[in-house]
């Protein structure tokens, strides 16, 4: 059997999850919430079961959520989209982004995309007979930039989507207007199209707003953007996100979509479309994790680690180089093994493995859980 | 935007599934049941929610799922998957083939479908930049059969898979023995591998036995094996399904997996994986539904349509051409409209949309629900 991935292994989030098990280690590696979701949520999908809603939801999504999905777009980002031909509820962001990247993407394709990059997008291009081109995030002192002439380089004839992701995994950057208007610059006058992952949409901190790129009329045109509940909700394993998309790339999407899973989980886009009249649970993210944000960083501020920037994403980066030469993966081994404290190395997120002396850490936990980790990590 | 899959429109399901409604018509078209499912079902999965298992599961499916779909393989068809490297759990059956299709399948390589054929494998394998290779059943006073010496001419030096489903939608043909021992001598000594469809894997009539590809060895050692709890539980709008293959196929299978959809619903694979540990549920089904289907055919016993046998499944074909010269969307759009039953036409199952003069009914429907679409009927 030849295979179609020749280079995936299994992902460094499941390899870091079961080190960390097998260390007994504080997983601060793989990203979610150690703590539960609000129990209203459980009740609000309980009743939607006992309800008898069991059976097969739309292929596009149960009409409810994607009403509550449009009217918070709205609210929020001021734009408008069709609750019938522009949004589809999915399997979780991953399947998403895959079902978009599937969509559009012919071989031969190039598809740009800015390293670091979370894992899923490459593999998906590969998949589909695409061209993975990267661009390098910039690192200095002011965290990690996207240099936008590299991108508008990076474009040729063959160039068929742009990948962006904000706030972004693993770096914790937040695009400024300013990116979103040299990413327009770039792609006006072009049949390129954009696919957004905006999964960490409601993690944005120190009165940053979030960038999306539905804010942008003439970006909106051409992008699929994708979010995810499981993050805003702290509830990564339920699997539930959506696409909003102009309606001829929603046909598209959609075409592969009802052939990969048909259609999502029924239960749960009720029980989520309920919950969500009421905003007050993301409009308050913010505050909640950058409450958290600041007690790992003040707990790091007197370690031998550099903090990087953190404005979004519940990531938090890290210099290691004045405690260790390693490598980022067998640093992030040595963390997990030794000080019981797992963590990413952010090569992972580089095709090629650049090395840059930083690792990321997690700070979706408990309070206790974080003061733990900082204890351990204290001692190095 | 050019499209990836020029031939692909809204799914025959979806489009008559709303013209049902539109139309208030007793929908026994696509495949679903109309009453609810066991309500302690609910509660494993509330209990599930409530204990937090609402994070990331295992990218392979919880362990504690994956252990019971083992044991239940065992009892049922005498293999022994191993637990982890075999055992794969997907968001819904659908999902499970066309990853399976993807993971094997290279651009330029033959599929062979058997028709009429459920209406995602084709579009998966146009995806894959797979080549589809149709072999057509044919049909007689004993229903459908596979005509083993077509598909058997039909095997090229290009062939990478062969994809069988049975019990078979939407025929309701229950593969024998002996098909599976024509099978096994096709594949012989090639590298062909097998797709099998077992998802209504539990509805099998009048003593006939499921033959999964998992109680031949040498079948097995070669195939991807995809079931769905949403069919055999009453939930099928849960999309929670499995496939199990040997170890070298799961690690191809999983590559994508992790990548299109990465895991799959944390509280219903628990839920689920505590609701089997009682198999009372799937061992009733036969009966259960053996008794819905007596029910239905007696109705159309003194009707002009002819009833095909149908040994498994939750669905039932039959002739209409005493009635009508229709073509099988007209027909069915006209008992939809007219008669208020809403029915899927088999052409829908077919590539090039094969006329043959039959429609399918499903009757996985309150017993009422089956006698009010009967009355309608019976008045044509
Ligand atoms: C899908 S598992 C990975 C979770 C995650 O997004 C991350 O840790 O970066
Ligand atoms: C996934 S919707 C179709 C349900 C079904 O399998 C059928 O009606 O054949």
């Amino acid at each position: 059997l030849t295979t179609r991935l020749p280079a995936v292994g299994t992902t460094v989030f499941t390899r870091m999850s079961q080190l960390a098990t097998q260390a007994g280690a504080v997983n601060l590696g793989q990203g979610f919430p150690d703590f539960g979701c609000e129990r209203s949520l459980l009740s609000a999908v309980n009743d939607a079961m006992q309800a008898d809603f069991n059976q097969y939801p739309m292929m596009s999504g149960a009409p409810v959520l994607r009403q509550a999905i449009v009217a918070k777009i709205a609210a929020l980002y001021g734009h408008q989209y069709h609750v019938d031909s522009e949004i589809t509820v999915t399997a979780g962001a991953t399947q998403a982004l895959t079902t978009a990247i599937f969509c559009c993407v012919h071989p031969g394709d190039e598809v740009i995309v800015i390293e670091p990059v979370y894992d899923s997008y490459v593999p998906a291009i590969t998949l589909a007979g695409g061209v993975p081109v990267s661009v390098e995030m910039e690192v200095g002192a002011a965290g990690y930039t996207v240099p936008w002439a590299k991108v508008a380089a990076a474009v040729t004839s063959k160039t068929r989507l742009i990948i962006i992701n904000t706030p972004h995994n693993p770096t914790s950057t937040v695009l400024r207007a300013a990116d979103l208007q040299a990413l327009a610059d770039i792609v006006r006058g072009t049949d390129v199209l954009i696919l957004s992952d905006e999964v960490y949409e409601h993690m944005v901190y120190d009165g940053h707003q979030h960038e999306s790129v539905s804010r942008y009329p003439e970006l909106a045109a051409r992008a699929f953007v994708v979010s995810s509940f499981g993050k805003t909700y702290h509830v990564t394993g339920w699997k539930i996100g959506y696409v909003a998309a102009p309606a001829a790339l929603t046909a598209e999407f959609r075409k592969v979509h009802q052939y990969n899973v048909f259609s999502v989980n029924t239960p749960m886009q009720h029980g989520i479309a309920s919950y969500m009249a009421d905003p007050a649970p993301y409009l308050e993210l913010p505050g909640f994790y950058q409450r958290k944000r600041d007690l790992f960083r003040d707990g790091l501020k007197n370690s031998r680690f550099e903090l990087l920037p953190a404005d979004g994403t519940y990531f938090q980066c890290v210099r290691y180089d004045k405690i260790s030469s390693q490598t980022e993966a067998e640093f992030a081994e040595w963390l997990t093994t030794e000080i019981k404290v797992a963590a990413i190395p952010v090569s992972a997120f580089y095709q090629q493995g650049k090395e840059s002396g930083i690792v990321r850490f997690c700070f979706a936990k408990k309070d206790e859980t974080l003061t733990l980790a900082l204890e351990r990590l204290g001692k190095i």
